[in-house]
C-alpha cells in the first residue's frame, strides 16, 4: 500500500518529484529556488495556463494518474504550438487531498513528464498544497525562435483552411465511457491520452500560417473564434472530413451522426490554421474549407445544427 | 444583489476581466488568444507559480475579494523578486464555485491588478474554470535585465545576512484575526495585505547579493533554505530584531514574545539576502546577521526554541 502525501509531508513530497525530471537546455535554473529561469533565445516568451479540476476536467475512476499528467501537459504545450511556437518549459500547480497517494502522484508527474519529452520541454517548477479535491494548474512556456506569433486574428478571405492532427476522437471515447463501454479501445485511449501534433505548429508558422488556433473546445466553435478575431467567415466541406472506420464503427454502436464528434468534439487538440491560396501545405495537414468574407462557419453552406460547444459555468 | 457566474458564464466573464487589464510594454500579445506573448530583453525569463485554496491559504470570511488577489499577487511577484529579478507579467487560473458574485471576481481581479501596478507588472492571461471552493492559481514572470540570477546556493562564510521589508507583522495580524480581535488594525491589514519591497530585489543583486529569498514561511525556515543550500551556516542577532511598538502592544494582549513572530511568522514577503562584507547595504535594508561555516540556523549562538515553520500537509 502506497504512503499518503499526509504522511510524508509537503518537502519530502517536492523531493521525490524533482528527481524525477530530467531537465533540457532551455532550463537555466531549474526547480528548488524561489523560481525557475528560462532560455528565451529570441527575446520572447509565449506563455498559456490552464486549470484541472477533478471531476470537472477529470475523474480518478476513468483516468490513471498517469493518463491525468499527460492529458494536463498535453493541453497546455498545444496552446503554445496553436502560437506557432516551440514548446519550452512546463510548471506544475498541484492541489491535493491529505490522503492521496504518494504512488498517485508520482505516476501524475511521470505522465507530464512523458509528455513534455514528446514535445521536447522540461517541467521547471511548481507549487503543492492541500484542498479537498485535486487541481492541477499548468503553466506552459515556447519560443518563437524569431518568427512572428500566430494569432487567430490574420485569417483573409481566400485563405484555406487546414486541419492538422485528429479530431473527433476524444469525443467518441468520452462518448463510450459515458456509455460505460471500453471498446473500441483506440477511442476509449483518445479520450485518456490526446496526442497533440506539436511540431505542426512551427511547421505551419513557418508555411505562412495567417491565423491558427488548437482544437480544445470542438472545431465549429474553435474555427467561430477565428472567424470572430479576423472578422471573416468560413465555409467547411463535410466531404472533407473523413470518418475513420473505427468512429463509425463506435457511432453505430451509440446511433448517432460521427460528424458531430469531429465538428464539435474537443480535446483532441489538433491545429487548425488559414493558410493563404495556393500555399504549400504541410505534411499530415488536410484542407477543410476556405475562408470568406460573410461572417459565421457554416458546414457545407449551412450553419450546424448538431449539438454545440462547450461552457464551464453554462453546461 | 450581483450576478453569480453561472448566470453570465465563462466568456462574459473573461471579457469582464480583461476589460480591466492594462498592458505594460512587456507585453507584446495579451489576453485573448491561444497564449500570451512576453518580451525577455536579455535572454532569459524568470518564472514561478503558486496555487492559493480558499481555507487553506485564505478565508473569504476574513479577507476581502481584492485582499486575497492582492495577496496573490504579493506572494508571487516576490518570488520573482527574490531572484534578483524586475516583475513583468502575471497568469491567473482562477476555480471558482458557480455560485461566486460576478461583482466579487471582478474585485479579486482589482487587487490583483493593483498589486502588479505596484511592481510594475501586468496580467497577461488566465484560464477560468468551476469548482466547489475558491482556488487561484498564479503564475508570475520576470527579467534579469542581464543580472546573473541571485539564487539560495551561494552564501560564503564571512557574508552579512540583511533583510529588506517587515517581518512578523502578518503572523501578528493572523493571531489577532485567529483570537477574534481586529486591533491594531495596522497588524490585522499586514496579514491581509503584504507590501513587498520589489525594487529590493533588483538592488540586493546589483550590490552583489551571493544569496537571497523572500520570507514566507518564516525568516528561520527560509534562511534554512539558504544555509542548506549554500552549505554553511547563519548566525542571527536577535538584538538586530527592533520591535516595533505596535507588534509588542499585540503580542502583550496575547501574552505572546513577539519575537516569534519576527523570526518564524510567514507571509510578510521580506527578502533576506547575504552580501559579501563589507557590501554597501541598500536604504531600507538591515545586518540581521553573519555567515558562518558551521551548518544550522542559530539565534544568539543557539537554535531557536520556540515555534517552527510551515508544512502544508503535516501542520
Amino acid at each position: 500500500m502506497s504512503k499518503r502525501v499526509s504522511t510524508i509531508g509537503e518537502f519530502a513530497l517536492i523531493e521525490l518529484i524533482t528527481a524525477r525530471l530530467p531537465a533540457q537546455d532551455d532550463v537555466l535554473v531549474g526547480p528548488g529556488d524561489d523560481a525557475a529561469v528560462v532560455a528565451a533565445p529570441d527575446g520572447r516568451f509565449v506563455v498559456t495556463t490552464d486549470l484541472l479540476v477533478e471531476r470537472r476536467h477529470f475523474r480518478r475512476d476513468w483516468s490513471s494518474a498517469y493518463d491525468i499528467g499527460q492529458k494536463a501537459a498535453a493541453q497546455n504545450l498545444s496552446d503554445v504550438a496553436a502560437m506557432g511556437a516551440r514548446p519550452t518549459t512546463l510548471l506544475l500547480g498541484l492541489a491535493l487531498p491529505p490522503e492521496t497517494a504518494v504512488d498517485w502522484v508520482l505516476e501524475l508527474v511521470d505522465g507530464l513528464r512523458d509528455e513534455c519529452d514528446r514535445a521536447k520541454a522540461s517541467i521547471v517548477g511548481g507549487d503543492i498544497s492541500r484542498a479537498d479535491a485535486v487541481v492541477l494548474a499548468i503553466t506552459a512556456h515556447g519560443s518563437l525562435d524569431g518568427r512572428p506569433p500566430v494569432l487567430r486574428r490574420g485569417a483573409r478571405p481566400g485563405d484555406v483552411v487546414v486541419l492538422g492532427g485528429r479530431v473527433g476522437w476524444a469525443a467518441a471515447g468520452l462518448a463510450l465511457l459515458t456509455g460505460d463501454r471500453r471498446e473500441p479501445a483506440e477511442l476509449v485511449t483518445a479520450h485518456r491520452r490526446p496526442r497533440p501534433p506539436y511540431p505542426l505548429g512551427a511547421e505551419l508558422a513557418a508555411a505562412g500560417a495567417t491565423a491558427m488556433c488548437d482544437v480544445s473546445d470542438g472545431l465549429l466553435q474553435d474555427l467561430g473564434h477565428i472567424a470572430d478575431a479576423s472578422r471573416v467567415g468560413i465555409e467547411l466541406d463535410s466531404t472533407a472530413f473523413e470518418v475513420p472506420g473505427i468512429m463509425r464503427q463506435a457511432a453505430d454502436l451509440l446511433g448517432v451522426d460521427p460528424l458531430g464528434w469531429m465538428l464539435t468534439g474537443g480535446d483532441d487538440n489538433a491545429l487548425v490554421a488559414c493558410l493563404p491560396a495556393p500555399a504549400a501545405v504541410p505534411a499530415g495537414c488536410v484542407v477543410i474549407g476556405t475562408v470568406v468574407r460573410e461572417p459565421g462557419v457554416r458546414v457545407d453552406g449551412a450553419v450546424w445544427s448538431g449539438p454545440g460547444g462547450h461552457d464551464h459555468f453554462r453546461r
